[in-house]
Formats: C-alpha cells, structure tokens, sequence
C-alpha cells in the first residue's frame, strides 16, 4: 500500500486536499479551494484540481496514491458514493464517488464529514487507542460519528450518527423550531450553530434585553455562537438562560447515546463546542447528571484533538 | 462444534434451560424450575440442575457441548462473566460466569437477557438475514439489543443497550419519576410495565376516573398493562391519554435511536408491547412521526417473533 493517502474535505465554500502520512497521521501537503459554481461537475473539477495540486506538492501521481477519500457535509450513502443530500451545496443523489473515480483513476470513498473527522480522531487523535468511541461535533450542524468494535457505523444505508435529528423537548416549553432538514424539534434546531443565530438574531429584533446586543455592536449580521458567548463571560442573565437551555438538550443528548452505546471515549468538538466554554461546561454538567451510572462508569471524555484537520486526516484513512 | 448448544434464561424467579441446534435453532429440550434462595451459589445449583436435566432429556451429557450462554436481567460485563447488577435477583458483582464454568465444566458466557433476546431474533427470529438490527422490548423493563455489522453491540463495558434508562420528558410534564436503577427521568420509570402498573395503582388511589377500576374490579393488585389495554378497548378516556403518553415517549426514544443507528430492521417485542395493541400502535406513530427520514428510508418494523424462547435460542448461540 503506498505510503501516502489522499483524503478530502468538502464543505459548502471551500475543498480542501491533503496528502496524508498513514503512518502518522501527519499531513505531509494540502491545498484549499474556493467552490465557484455548486454544480456537481464544477464540484467534482475543483476537488480534482485540488487533488491534484495537493499531490504535486508532495512529489506524487494522484494515481501512484491506493484510493482517495471525501468527507461531505451531508447524507452519503455508504459504499455506493452517492451524496443523497448536501444542504448547503444543494445536492440530491449525486454520485460524488463514481465522479471522483473516473477523474482521479482511485478509488474513491465518499462519507460524511463527520463520519471521517470522527475516525480522523480515532486513528490519530483523541480517541487513539480505544475501540467503544463515540464523538459528537457541534458546529453549524450537530453530527456524531460512532465507532464500535474499532470500526466506524455507517448504518443500513450510510446515514448513522444523525444525533443532530433526533427529537429533543425543550425544557422550558416554547414551540418546536423548523430544521434544516424539513423536520421539526430536532436538536440541531436549537443546537446547530446556524440555527442558534438566527434564534438570537429573531430574541433580539423582539426586543430582548442581552449583552449579545453590545457585543455585536447593534449589527445582527454579526450575531454568533461566539458573541454569546463573550456576553455570557460578561455575566449576561440572557446568555445565561441559553446555555442552560442548549446545555441541557446538547447534554441530554449526549448521554442518552453514551447510555445506548456504552463507549469507553467520548470526544466533543465543532467550533461551537470548543469555541464556546461557557456552554461546553452546561453540556458537561448535564451529561454528568443524565447518564446511565453503568455506562458512565469508566468513561473517560475529551476534546477533540485534530481540530479543522480531524476530517481530512480521517477521509485520507477511510476504510473502504 | 457439537450439534447442541445449552442456552440458560435466568429470571428473577424461574431459570430455565434448553438444548438448542446450533442449525435451526430449535429447542430440542428444555427445562423451568423455579428458584428458591436468591443467594448466588443456590441460584447456580439451580441452573447447573436445570442444565443437567434439559441435557439428560437431549441424551446428552453438559460435557459434551461446546459452550453454555445465559441470559440474565440484569447488567453483564461483557467477557467478563460478572453480573454487575441485577435488581430482581438482589444481586451486585456476582462472577455467575465462572461460578457455572466450574460446575458446567464448560465455557459460560454471560449477557444481558435482552442482548441474547436480540441476539436469537438476529440468527432465527424476525431479524433473520439482517446484519444492522435493533430490537427493543418493552417488558417489566424496558431494553435494547443493537446489531452492527452482523455482531452484537456490547460496549465497552457490556452494558450498551440500556434505552430504558436514557433520559425523557413526558408530553405533559409532571414531577420525573424515580426509576428502579436509582435515577429520575429514564424511559422505564414510565414506560416499564411495572413502573407503568405502579403509577396506575397510585392514579386510583388518588381517584382517578377510568374504566381501569372496573378491569380489575376493584382489586388494585391486578393492575396491570393488560387492564390499561383492556379499558382503552373500552373506549376509556384515562386509558387513551396515558397509551398517548407513553407511546410518544417510547415511539420517540425508539425513533431516536432509529436516527442515530440507522438500522435496517427494527423489531419490536416484550410482554407490554405485545400484549397491548392500542399502546403498541401510539409507538408507531410516534415512532414514524419523530424518526429521520433518512434513516426511516428502506427502514422495516416487525415484531418479535420467537417470544419467550427467543433468550433461550440467543442465550445458547451467543458468541464467544
């Protein structure tokens, strides 16, 4: 097998191709590409253009590379390569992998991001070592990528790991939000970094009376996971109540998988977890309380290690 | 690999013993008796007696089988042997596998009655070809077996599977019910059937209107599921509203982890499930309600199938 592995992460902006040590994890060259037009084609010439500048940067042949692997920020349907749906690229059944084969002359393994960030951190980050794994990342959207028996779930049809849409009740009542996904009261509807903004975005053109107002300057296009966050270190009573709120369903959530599956590790990662420590602690703090004492026993939790680059190092190492 | 695998079904109050053809999956023979002490080393004897008895009515001797399986209800640890915890049985830590490996001269493995449940409707029950499988009974308890890659999932500490005991909360609120493993809030403190007959019970105690009363005639020890069941055939308006209750909690715990699995095949079993249609049939539709549809596609429901047998058939062809 060579030595060298070709793993990419395409998100809605942007695709990144990296060359990766299988050996180490360690990313020997990489290359980022802004997405002109979504179109699957154009799509598909990017990551290859990306691929293979990614290659030439590391003295090799996309075809002296074994395979290629791609993580999507969308439902991927297991071995067949098709991505059934990627919201944010406007994607419906397209045969992403198939595509990816005939331009690269590789084999090509198309998966969600998450699946790939999650064994990106098994096999050199977070989770390295241990075969019951569970990680949850909450970004924009809320994913879980699932390892049993040291290898990932994928599921019946590849869409495992959807704890971003399962059915949540808010504890303090309110009607259920829309989700991206068509459905109402899924998690992501309240815990999705996307979802969350234009949550706060809607409280403050009501009138709310928070700090995040401050803190963006008055501008609501600048309303952020992160902005409040920084009102809630200002001591802010709004900010306060969020995080309790998103704390305990993200929390919830959380040990209602760890109870279901048992893991030895469970990592949190995604920008709003790790870029929001005030809301990370209300996620602890109702983990803590919700799980199952059996399964909680032995647990140990941490965050993820490989940041931005979990999901190419991941993708680059897929299994097929 | 001898023809005849001995499978073991220990309870809280009966053990029994079957020889089971590792082809078929038929019981060849079988045995019930029921316990007296719970002490560990009387139960033991009782299950190494059933074991000889059910051999002896095969015409085989324990030795000459390849390995025994039991099936506890309680919590197992994995390889093990040990059982952690089994509340019907009294029992904290009991090392049941070794203790039967000594007087069975045979290798014993230990799991979860529900784990070996799920296992017998994977190899010979309703599950049969599937190789992504979950199936939940709702009995006294409420539990999973989870079937990735054709394997059970254990955890990491053979304790996965526990749905009963993730966290939810009822439609309507209402102060969280304590649950038998010592935490308020889980699944089973609702929808367990004994939990489910003990809130009855306390509903007619404080005057509840319903037909219940008249199920039972009077006597509040014969509550049960059943006469919930048999009042809401009866068009009884207490009865409907705690079936919808119950079912949108346990249809959407079930759809949940439908979300996050993505199995191919989802079966449904138990003595409350099966013996109660119309609570049955409020699960579903809130199971197909709440359920992703990503995950939901290509999704068939079935219920159980081998019924009482299916933990002897799975205890006895559980792998090592």
């Amino acid at each position: 097998m060579a030595r060298l592995a070709l793993g990419i992460d395409l998100g809605g902006t942007n695709v990144r191709a990296a060359l990766v040590d299988r050996d180490s994890g360690r990313i020997v060259a990489a290359r980022k590409s802004p997405l002109g037009s979504r179109a699957p084609e154009a799509v598909a010439a990017a990551v290859v253009a990306a691929a293979r500048e990614a290659a030439a940067a590391a003295g090799v042949e996309p075809g002296q590379l074994g395979s290629a692997g791609v993580g999507v920020a969308g439902q991927c349907l297991g071995v067949s390569g098709v991505v059934a749906n990627a919201p944010n690229l406007g994607w419906r059944d397209v045969p992403l992998g198939a595509m990816l084969e005939r331009a690269l002359g590789l084999p090509a393994r198309v998966a969600n991001d998450l699946f790939a960030a999650a064994w990106g951190e098994l096999r050199f980050g977070a989770a390295r070592g241990f075969s019951e794994v569970l990680v949850v990342f909450a970004g924009s959207g809320v994913g879980a990528g699932m390892v049993v028996r040291g290898h990932l779930v994928e599921g019946a049809r590849g869409v495992a790991g959807e704890i971003g849409h399962v059915r949540v009740r808010p504890p303090r009542g309110g009607a259920p939000r829309r989700c991206g996904c068509g459905q109402t009261g899924c998690l992501e509807a309240w815990a999705g970094g996307m979802n969350l903004s234009a949550r706060v975005r809607e409280d403050l053109q009501a009138g709310a009376a928070t700090a995040v107002r401050e803190v963006v300057g008055g501008d609501l296009a600048r309303v952020s996971p992160a902005a409040v966050e920084e009102a809630f270190a200002r001591g802010d009573a709004y900010a306060r109540d969020l995080w309790e709120e998103i704390g305990e369903l993200l929390g919830t959530a959380v040990a209602n998988a760890v109870t279901l599956l048992n893991p030895a590790r469970l990592i949190l990662g995604g920008g709003v977890l790790m870029g929001c420590p005030g809301l990370a602690a209300a996620v602890r703090r109702h983990l803590d309380a919700a799980v199952s004492p059996s399964a909680a026993a032995g647990l140990t939790v941490a965050q993820a290690e490989l940041g931005d680059d979990a999901g190419l190092v991941g993708a680059a190492l897929l299994e097929r």
